[in-house]
């Protein structure tokens, strides 16, 4: 049983609901939505993903039959009888990945017999939320560094495998040059970069050693990491390597510093290398970054390439959770809303329509009832999967990210930097406000 | 390719490095050791958790087919001959899982040739982080309501799946109760609790003709949910139902508060409850949970019997990672140090000492060298693996429960609050000290 697939990735309320829906005969369309509540504070905007996985886990769910012997103790023969048989065979609608969106826009809709739109809902909820929530992080980092390299660095402090994987996916995505993660390259075509460890000098008697062996091991391919013992010493020992290696052909890619103070060690590095020669030689730097810390970084104008950013990016360290949610909108053709104190929810099926300017940029959305409330604008969310099956073929993670890239040029200006933008105008629309109010009187007078 | 068990899962300079050390023939024993920084803030200690999942990944540890097939363009032949026949052959000492445990303490040893202990830096970081960050943050929502049903709620937030997974296990070792997550159960054996979604009482025509069709069909089992509507209106129809159900022998077990003032709605709730009849009716409550909000409903003496608690737990929302690091600390029997500025290490292979007072209190740890410098107290790391095998049968995960809530009772009381106590004791021993100031001195002499 591959984890990661496993229809068992469900809540046991899913399942305890599945049955009653099967006892009742509730099998009837149900229009569920996914959306998040409220923006992370200090937060002017996210980036959808994850849809791809979504699309996976949906188009290839079943139960095997070490599955179903676990449940079969657990359950009646009808829940049996209809778990063998499962298949996912809605339909789903979504906004593309690198999609950028606000509170309350739905960016996926599932629909489908309510007792398959209800038992997935555990892993969409958890593969949307995830890869949004890193995308999100993400942008704001390469917002702040356009023109710098930027690699993901956060596998081992990502939470768990799956995790690691898809944050370095949700960050390329959304612009980031590549991962350290190797499975991610291999699974996702991610752009692979690695420098060396302290462990790497640490086993080598002396550091001018390990430059040179990793060198001559990688040539013009190295990043050496300076910082194990002390920076700027270490910066004169590759210069000395690079004049050595030089008769035979082999260049030093670049340097690494991971501790103290980055923007004056990487003043001193520069000049030590360029004073060396050495000025095609890069500097990347890592070690507890975050989008404030490269903000500092470039605006004080360190003479740094490149950055590694790990923990900070993989967890998502200010914000590591979204307020989302997964709610019945239709059932039966009949829209439903949820009036819990502080969460209810805008009913029936939407769409959201966006709004641009001469030149390009986004002026504002409006979120409607799909039917009968058309409004001007772009509509955001599209056919993507019918009867259980893709309508189109996938678009490549590099063409993903490319239009995720364009979404951060037609932002307002204002929403591009780390700053507390004004908020951006997401409007109601009079048919949904209506109906929602609707619903509310009818639940009045019939409690 | 199962990508949670892949060798692959790691970073791209860990291969980068391995090719160099199998260049030089540099495969002498290397002594690693996986420690945390420091506390996060606010918190003083931690639980030990993810060995089980270290353990089995360093035994299964082989190159699949498709992996070296990915690998062969990429690296040189000596390096893919050798990983065809990789294996991890090392030693492993650790702490037993559920220990308590504080900075600067290594909380596992991997010895072995370096370039096996190097490959498996990523994956082995990322497990222990992550359970033992989960536990950890359980351990606190535990002692804050000890005597309560405690459920983790958190998949469908926590970071994909196998993080939703492990927060099950490393929760359920921490003193939770049990988990929602049907795949942990599956996997781990964790009790499993269930109540019902809004979606299901949305999909019904009506909330009380909802609350029959759950009641029957989990009859004595049902948790109903009593807040999509009106929580006190709810309340009523749950005790109507009872009445209704009663002559048929079926019971209801209890309700579900998820929003709202959770203490004012428990006691009118609990109110309507006792009035109907209803006393042994569990009241449950959920909804953005953390242990403050656990610590003031229980300080307000809310009549709240469990508790459901999910993103704050699964994302460890207060501290969503620890300053963990996993340090090369001995090659080829001489000990290495890192002087990274604010980074620096305590070299050697390391034991750490627990004393306890007459009652069986903790009362202070040495971290010492593992030879030639005896203290007195309880050996907290342990021999857990020999040439790559497990010396030990597997603790069952509900022994480990037993032993970490076992820790709890020997904690300093004050330790065992939300508050912040005095740091507890740990002293580093003289010869550990005597030997960093001989590495840098040593150092400094030969830079």
């Amino acid at each position: 049983m591959n984890p990661l697939s496993s229809p068992l990735l469900t809540d046991h309320y899913q399942l305890m609901m599945l049955q009653s829906y099967l006892e009742q005969g509730m099998d009837e369309r149900a229009v569920f939505e996914f959306f998040v509540r409220k923006l992370p504070p200090g937060r002017n905007f996210m980036v959808a993903a994850g849809l791809e996985q979504a699309l996976d886990f949906l188009e290839n769910l079943k139960f095997s039959p070490e599955e179903l012997a676990w449940l079969t103790p657990r359950f009646p023969p009808a829940v049996i009888a209809y778990l063998e048989k499962f298949r996912f065979n809605g339909d789903v609608h979504a906004m593309p990945e690198g999609t950028v969106f606000f509170p309350d826009q739905p960016i996926l809709r599932i629909t489908a017999p309510l007792p398959q739109a209800q038992l997935v809902e555990s892993r969409i909820m958890n593969l949307l939320h995830f890869e949004t929530l890193i995308a999100s992080k993400a942008a704001r980092l390469v917002m702040v560094a356009p023109h710098k390299l930027l690699v993901d660095f956060g596998m081992r402090r990502a939470h768990g495998a799956e995790a690691g994987l898809l944050a370095a996916r949700a960050s390329y995505l959304a612009g980031f040059s590549g991962t350290a993660t190797v499975l991610a390259g291999t699974l996702y075509g991610i752009p692979l970069f690695g420098t060396m460890a302290h462990s790497y000098i640490q086993a080598h008697e002396d550091e001018a050693t390990a430059f040179e062996h990793f060198a001559r091991c990688h040539p013009d391919r190295a990043t050496l990491l300076i910082d194990t013992y002390d920076t700027e010493t270490a910066a004169t020992k590759v210069v000395a390597l690079a004049r050595k290696l030089r008769g035979e052909g082999i260049g030093i890619k670049g340097v690494r510093l991971d501790s103290g103070d980055l923007a004056a060690h990487a003043r001193c590095v520069r000049q030590i290398l360029n004073e060396g020669g050495l000025e095609k030689t890069t500097i990347f730097a890592s070690g507890n970054l975050d989008e404030y810390r490269l903000r500092d970084l470039l605006s004080s104008a360190a003479p740094i390439d490149g950055f590694g950013v790990g923990t900070a990016l993989d967890v998502s360290s200010d914000a590591p959770s979204l307020d989302c949610a997964y709610k019945l909108q239709e059932y039966g053709g009949k829209p439903r809303r949820k009036r819990s104190e502080g969460k209810a929810t805008w009913p029936g099926r939407k769409q959201v329509y966006r709004s641009y300017s001469a030149n390009g940029c986004m002026i504002g959305d409006v979120v409607a009832l799909e039917e009968n409330d058309p409004h001007d604008g772009q509509p955001l969310l599209m056919p993507i999967m019918r009867a259980g099956r893709r309508i189109h073929a996938h678009a490549t993670l590099d063409q993903i990210r490319q239009r995720t890239l364009a979404e951060y040029a037609r932002l307002p200006k204002a929403m591009t930097t780390l700053e507390m933008a004004a908020p951006y105008p997401v409007v109601i629309s009079a048919a949904l406000q209506i109906l929602a109010n609707e619903l509310d009187a009818a639940r009045v007078l019939n409690p």
